[in-house]
């Protein structure tokens, strides 16, 4: 495939410096402002109901993250939604462990009632749910049983421009192979490393630079989603094979995640992604 | 002493791949996820009332560290609490800086008559505050008055054994000596290394560690517990030795503790554990 | 200038270990413990209304940040405050991203009446805000157009002059040049590094050294403040230098910020400190 339809999406992203406004759990809110500003995005976290429409007012993007809920943040959440829906804002949803209680499903029902969602992200089981309301789930993580495989990829790509058409949003699928599915265009992306599984908060932090992509490119929402996940996946990788040269462990390796999105370039991604349009 | 009690442990919990359930705090909740992941488990975090009896219904143990208590996450884990036992779930409890307030020592105390622990880990001076509520407290760390030393230690061994018989929970009680006890058999561990105390929440992550043990060998608990201790302190002791080598400091420390423990097998914990019968 | 006003500043507060209660947020509270830790001080984190007198009454020092603000915790701020003002505690105030809500505005002027503070810090955009309510802002960074340059030095000075006999406070404003300004004396410090910016917290994290340099130093804190200031910009420095030699990123370059605030003594600052008196 063509590579140049990615050209210098890094770059623009990092000279915009796009506000980001996130709403999100309190394991992971730190890496994912870490790793929103080493792609180039600039970080604001505020929850409160009587703050939040003003702080996204000054942003470009919201991402909410439902990974550790409360009846509190849920109403900031659809005040900040609405707000930013207003505004023309992209707002990036991320519905962590939604199979894991009542409240969560509930929630993120609610959520996708009252807000225009841009991209929903999350992994399959949780995708799932959100489209049947079934789905398995092994608390944040998938279940195996939900695996996307190259021998369920087509149907997985229908279900998602289906919940597409439903939602009007981009649909990111993420796991061993990751899926960004709109109602005309489907794209498969083979980067990652299984070992990203090991760090908690991969799939926010993911979430967060998805927002920080779109944020900058909002007119080319779905290419921006499917370059985030690429390069979150290609750190992985490079992450990876650092931590067996350095024979260091899970620790250092999400600090070499970081370390590789703020270096990551259009010359790297070019050699690095695994991108197939399908 | 025989080291293979504790052979394949390690193993066991990787292969299970536990989910453990942690109420816990804000301050060190990333690093007690990373720790849990590393050694081989799977932690979810859920704290609100609405959801926590559902989440904890999913896992195989459940983690209060009362850490940054509120009024709203006690209740949350009364709730959870009950249902864990309920379930015949492990409930590992872990009464941080329980002697800085009222709040904190009543809402132990009212934790303790509502839920039975199976474990209870802490620094001297918190198990003291618990056993008679009283007990020296320098906010989170032991107070040198309380330390376990050699020549107290089989009043300290007869101390927590009380404590066991009164409670029904293992007592581990962490420090410069480690003490694992139940009704019948106590385990001092002299692993671990004083630049531990120099890391925020060394103590929360290891309670972290023991629910991940505990859940892969529910029927060993005694074992599991001081394993995870030894373990615990052995990547203590091996992030030490690789700062010096570094040259590095307390920062690179953190990350190398989440390294080996990433690292650790029946081999490495082997050669490293310094675990005694008393 | 003399470096000898600060020789031993390092030393005595690792050798006192001052405890110091932080009200802060939830983004980068683990990096403000860590890091506090790193320098010499012991943090304890509570926020609930019924324990935060009973902490705060255990400490040397408080410190109170807004960047995740909620009804629950302004109301724990001011009880805090009082009782630290009450035990003549140094409280340090960062009014995190003042600029972003009206809901920040009002409750820093509410802090500012209910509590006499030691230590004011923010970045310019932040004091100007606090100054004459207005101030630009773009989330919690400060704008380029209120930048602290050679050219508006004296300007600044002055400016923070005022709000300093305004408010009784020491003025600290952190930026490419920071500023230390009392009633009588005011210094100006350039040390510190752009890739700073590029790690959420940094601002945070200093001003929780700030607690514990002046709950060690508390008769001299405007020289505490101007020692805590030059070490984190050090600590920049060195940790940018060591990123470049390494080639790695800013997910390391936090760890190195940590890891030379651990390491940081007397002989290193002399080296290092760019402090001028104005």
């Amino acid at each position: 495939m063509e590579n140049s339809i990615f050209d210098g999406i890094f770059e623009t992203v990092r000279e915009k410096l796009p506000l980001v406004h996130c709403i999100t759990n309190y394991v992971t809110v730190n890496d994912c402002a870490n790793m929103l500003l080493a792609c180039g995005g600039s970080p604001i976290m505020a929850d409160d109901s009587l703050e939040v429409e003003e702080v996204t007012s000054l942003c470009k993007a919201l991402v909410i993250n439902i990974g550790t809920l409360n009846a509190r943040t849920v109403e900031s959440m659809i005040k900040a939604g609405k707000k930013a829906n207003a505004l023309g804002h992209p707002v990036i949803f991320d519905p962590v462990g939604i199979g894991a209680s009542q409240f969560r499903r509930e929630t993120a029902f609610k959520l996708m009632e009252a807000i225009q969602f841009t991209v929903i992200r999350g992994n399959i089981s949780e995708i799932k749910t959100i489209y049947k309301g079934t789905g398995m789930t092994q608390g944040v993580d998938a279940c195996e049983a939900d695996e996307v495989t190259e021998s369920n990829l087509e149907e997985t790509i229908n279900f998602a421009r289906s919940l597409s058409q439903q939602t009007g949003a981009i649909i990111a699928i993420t796991g061993a192979i990751d899926l960004v599915v709109n109602e005309k265009e489907a794209y498969a992306i083979k980067n990652g490393h299984a070992l990203m599984a090991k760090v908690t908060g991969t799939g926010c932090m993911l979430t967060s630079v998805i927002g920080g992509f779109v944020a900058a490119c909002p007119e080319q929402a779905l290419k921006a989603v499917v370059a985030a996940i690429s390069a979150m996946g290609l750190c992985g990788e490079l992450a990876y094979e650092k931590m067996l040269a350095q024979g260091s462990g899970t620790g250092s390796y999400k600090v070499y995640l970081i370390d590789y999105m703020s270096q990551m370039n259009t010359k790297l991604f070019r050699e690095g992604q695994k991108i197939e349009i399908k």
